[in-house]
């Protein structure tokens, strides 16, 4: 297996340093291999504009999906983008390793989506979307820690449901591109619980790392479930998929 | 009213840019202050790490609550972030104004809320969140352009309804430091439209603005609706706030 972490936290000895420096020595004891992109390590610059590619379509109107497209058919990405795509199409796994800053994910990765998820076929366009995805075949997974605790992000908690609050992301980002989304890896509040309850976690995280390819997944419609303006055909909808998954699943020490 | 725009598209020939400037003469011309933070053109830092502070709390450990914490109490924000919050605190009504980038906002505005809204009780934190926020009395208001169609953005749309996509910001970014949140002014695919469409809207949007004071809000639960676990006391939810927010409010020319 080939899995991509894609890593986002400013400080390297935090627990999703911890996640991240677990996932890399397992997989590689078990014979996997493994990609990091340490965003914050590399610099990784968060904001889209024409810095993203090497070739100009339009010097008079910067339009972001029209660049994308142009690049696409001429090789036209930046070095750092083309790196970051490179790694998708290589790996059959990906990680977001995160903390939910703002119930998202941190700018610097919500760059890296910017930047890196491109149209005019590259990542997605032409039809290549959801099922029919540029990705299709890979899975994908939010491993993220979260400051609150686990009532807080349940159906009626506070902050809403943990699952709408990465509905964008599971959805939106990783689905939308093909990817097969793998249930998150949530940890509640790494710095308020014991070393002991950080082993265990790491320890389960390391599990979950290693079963990737058949951890529990979210299962979304399909294309074919939606008519020509894109609702969907039958009673089934999505709102019922979030209901699918409004609790938190990962198992708490 | 003294209304704080916070501009995030790196085109200043955009529909984006066009409202932004309907919203800053339409104020002005009827005797309103404007402030506009024009992210991309300002060149806004979007990455949220040690030069958020000019002090340092922990040289060893980066801990971003913690310096936020420090430097509430000892003055020791960036100028740049230091500015922001001035806007905030000086504004009546606040306009994120963004095309929406893979489901939320451009990371260049993200970081703007991941490095501005400082925790230690500056912009949250010490039981001033929600109805109790720093910013409550303010008013706030999403302003986005949406490249795909209503029906894809209904309850059963392909891409989920708008209104758990826009949850996290208008939930967990406007209402979580105590801002009114007004229903989002949503403009789908501009590109598509006709000019006389584009006007309608154009116009629409500055009543939208000029009426800010009165617009209609989204109405959510207070904290003490909640128990000590932060979970709803009532059968009332926050998943109904969410369905009585599903639909697309935005009138369409």
């Amino acid at each position: 297996m080939r899995v991509f972490v894609v890593h986002a936290h400013p400080e390297p000895k935090s627990f999703n340093g911890a996640m991240t420096r677990q996932a890399t020595e397992g997989l590689t004891a078990a014979g996997h291999e493994v990609a990091v992109s340490d965003l914050y390590a590399m610099g990784f610059n968060a904001v889209s504009d024409r810095r993203n590619f090497t070739t100009t379509h339009d010097p008079h109107y910067y339009r972001q999906e029209s660049e994308e497209s142009y690049a696409a058919a001429h090789d036209g990405f930046s070095s750092d983008i083309q790196a970051e795509m490179d790694k998708l199409f290589w790996c059959d796994a990906l990680i977001l390793q995160f903390p939910l800053w703002w119930f998202g994910v941190p700018a610097i990765l919500k760059g890296w989506v910017d930047r890196v998820f491109a149209s005019g076929g590259k990542i997605y366009g032409g039809g290549k979307w959801f099922d029919r995805g540029v990705l299709a075949g890979k899975r994908a997974m939010c491993s993220t820690t979260i400051g609150g605790q686990p009532p807080m992000y349940s159906a009626h908690g506070l902050s809403g449901p943990i699952s709408t609050i990465l509905f964008p992301i599971n959805h939106g980002m990783l689905y939308f591109t093909g990817f097969t989304v793998v249930e998150p890896f949530i940890v509640h509040a790494p710095r308020r619980i014991s070393c002991e309850d950080r082993a265990e976690y790491l320890a389960r995280y390391r599990d979950r790392v290693l079963g990737l390819a058949t951890a529990p997944t979210i299962s979304y419609p399909k294309l074919d479930d939606y008519d020509e303006q894109f609702v969907l055909k039958s009673s089934q909808s999505t709102r019922n998929q979030l209901d699918l998954h409004s609790t938190v699943k990962t198992p708490r020490p």
